[in-house]
C-alpha cells in the first residue's frame, strides 16, 4: 500500500497570514474578535478560541474592540459599521480578495454590469457583490443564459477558490451572447496550483482522501474535482477514517484545502498507516517530508 | 430523398453590400477595380469582370482610378497607397470588418497586447493586423500555449467568420495564463446563424452539401462544422455533383457560404433533383422559396 500526498496541499498565503495577525493581535490585547470563523476549519477554530480569538456573526455586536478581518473579506457595510463603533480592525482580507473588490469597483465606474462567479451563500462572494452596483450578479454553474440575453459589454469574475475549467466553462456560455467579455481570472494561484496538484495525483490513485472543513469552498471544490477521476473521500479529521473504506485499496492520495493545517495532514497519514498495519508497504512516506519543506 | 436547405444560407449583408457598390460605381465610371477578387466566388468574379469591374492584386499599379475595397477590408498601408495615387475609393468593408479595426487600434492605444483568433493567410486578417503593433500576432486552433506564458492584460478578438466553439476553445487556453482576459466577440451574426443553422441540419441528414468557394474562410468552417457531425462535400458549382456521391442517401442538406449567389444554390439543388429522376420525391422543395423570402 502507498500513501501519495500532493505536491500542494494545505494552507494557503492568506489563511496563514490571517492566523498569524490574528496571534500577533492577542499578544497586545486581551481578546481578539473576528467577524464568523477566522477559517473554514472548526477543529483551529475552537483551538484560537482557547486562546483568547472568539468568532462573532454581528458586527453590529462590537464596540471598541480589535477586530480581525478573516481572509475572506466582509462586505463594505460590515467594514463602515466596525469603523463607525470605533473598533481596530486588522485587515488580513487575502490579498487576491481585495483584489477582486478594486476591479468590482474600478469596473462598476467603467460602466460595466459584473458577473460573479461563485457561491452566493459563501462570506468571500456576498463580500465582493458589495463593492458592485444593482447590476452585478452572481452566477454558478446552473445560470440559465436565455437566447434573449444580450450584453454589448460584461465583466466577470471568479471566486477566488473556484476552478478554471469551470469559469472557462461559463465564459463558453456567456460569449456568444456578449460583443465584449471582459474576463478577470481572480481564481488565486495557489487554488489553481493546489487542484492541478490533486488532480495530477487522482489519476494514479485508487482513492483520494481530501481533507479540510466541510464547509469550506476551495475543499469542496478539491473533492468534487477528484470526484471526476476516482473515488473520493472528504474528511475533517481522521476520526472519520474506518478499515472498510481501505479495502482492496492499494494507493491513495491526499490533499488538503487551504484552511487545513500539517498537522492534520499528518495525523490522517499516520491513522491510514494504523489501519494498514505497520507490516505493510509504505512506500511514499517520503512525499510528507517534501511538502513539509514547502510548508 | 428529401433535400433539406438550411434556414439560412448564402450571401451575407456585407457581401451583397459590396457587391451593389462596385455596381453602383460601375454605372458612372468605364471601369472598376478590386484589389484582390470581390468575393470568394470564382464565378461571380468572372461575371463582374464581364461588367468591367476587374480585380488586381497590388495596390501600387492602381492611380487615378475608382477602387472598390472588398468586404474583407484592406490594410492600413495598402489604403495610404491607394489614396496617395489619388484613386476614388469606394469603402464596401463590411461594418463588422471595420469594427475590428476599431477595436484594435483603441486596445493598442491603451496598451493591450494583442491577439487575434483567426487564418493568418487570410485578406481580413491581413487588414486586421496592420492595425495592431508590433505585440499583435495571429494564433489558430494548433497555437501553443506554453507554461511559461503569462499576460497581465489581453486583448482576443475573432476573424469575423470563425466559430464560436472555437474561439471559446481558444479563450479556454489562454485564461488560465492571464490575469484580465478581454475578449471581444467579433464573429458577425450572419456567420453564427448560418453556422447554427448547418449544425441543426446536419444532425437530420445523411449527407450535407454546402455550397461556395474553396478559398471562401466561412465556407470552408461550415463544411468544418458539418463534417463533425454527419459526410460533408464542398462544392463550388453543380458540376462537381456525380451520382455515386448519392448512392444510399434519402436525405440531403444543403447550405451556403456568405459569397454563394442564390442562383448557385438553386442549380445545386436542380441537379440533385435531376441526379435523382423526376421519379423521386422532393419532399422539401419549399425550403427554397422559404429562403429566397429571406434573401
Amino acid at each position: 500500500m502507498q500513501i501519495w500526498l500532493a505536491k500542494c496541499a494545505g494552507y494557503c498565503f492568506g489563511v496563514k497570514r490571517a492566523i498569524k495577525m490574528a496571534l500577533d493581535a492577542r499578544q497586545e490585547t486581551d481578546r481578539v474578535y473576528t467577524l464568523g470563523p477566522l477559517i473554514h476549519n472548526t477543529q483551529i477554530v475552537n483551538q484560537l478560541r482557547k486562546k483568547g480569538i472568539a468568532a462573532i456573526e454581528d458586527s453590529n455586536q462590537m464596540v471598541g474592540e480589535v477586530v480581525d478581518i478573516r481572509s475572506h473579506g466582509i462586505t463594505r457595510n460590515q467594514r463602515q459599521v466596525l469603523t463607525r463603533n470605533r473598533n481596530k480592525l486588522i485587515d488580513a482580507t487575502c490579498p487576491y480578495v481585495h483584489k477582486t473588490h478594486k476591479i468590482i469597483a474600478d469596473m462598476v465606474a467603467a460602466g460595466y454590469p459584473i458577473l460573479i462567479f461563485g457561491d452566493g451563500n459563501h462570506p468571500e462572494v456576498i463580500g465582493m457583490l458589495s463593492y458592485g452596483d444593482e447590476e452585478t450578479k452572481v452566477i454558478f454553474n446552473d445560470y440559465q443564459v436565455t437566447d434573449s440575453c444580450h450584453w454589448q459589454k460584461l465583466c466577470l469574475l471568479s471566486q477566488t477558490t473556484q476552478s478554471i475549467e469551470d469559469f472557462t466553462a461559463i465564459i463558453g456560455r456567456l460569449l456568444p451572447h456578449c460583443n465584449e467579455l471582459r474576463a478577470f481570472n481572480t481564481i488565486c494561484s495557489s487554488t489553481s496550483e493546489r487542484q492541478m496538484a490533486a488532480i495530477e495525483l487522482a489519476r494514479h490513485c485508487e482513492l483520494m482522501v481530501i481533507i479540510g472543513g466541510k464547509n469550506s469552498s476551495n475543499t469542496k471544490m478539491l473533492a468534487k474535482l477528484c470526484a471526476r477521476i476516482t473515488n473520493t473521500l472528504h474528511i475533517e479529521t481522521e476520526d472519520e477514517l474506518v478499515r472498510d473504506l481501505f479495502s482492496g485499496i492499494q494507493r491513495i492520495g491526499l490533499s488538503a484545502g487551504a484552511s487545513t493545517p500539517d498537522e492534520m495532514i499528518i495525523r490522517v497519514y499516520n491513522k491510514i498507516k494504523e489501519i494498514y498495519g505497520e507490516g505493510d508497504a509504505v512506500t511514499s512516506i517520503a512525499k510528507i517530508p517534501a511538502f513539509k519543506e514547502e510548508s
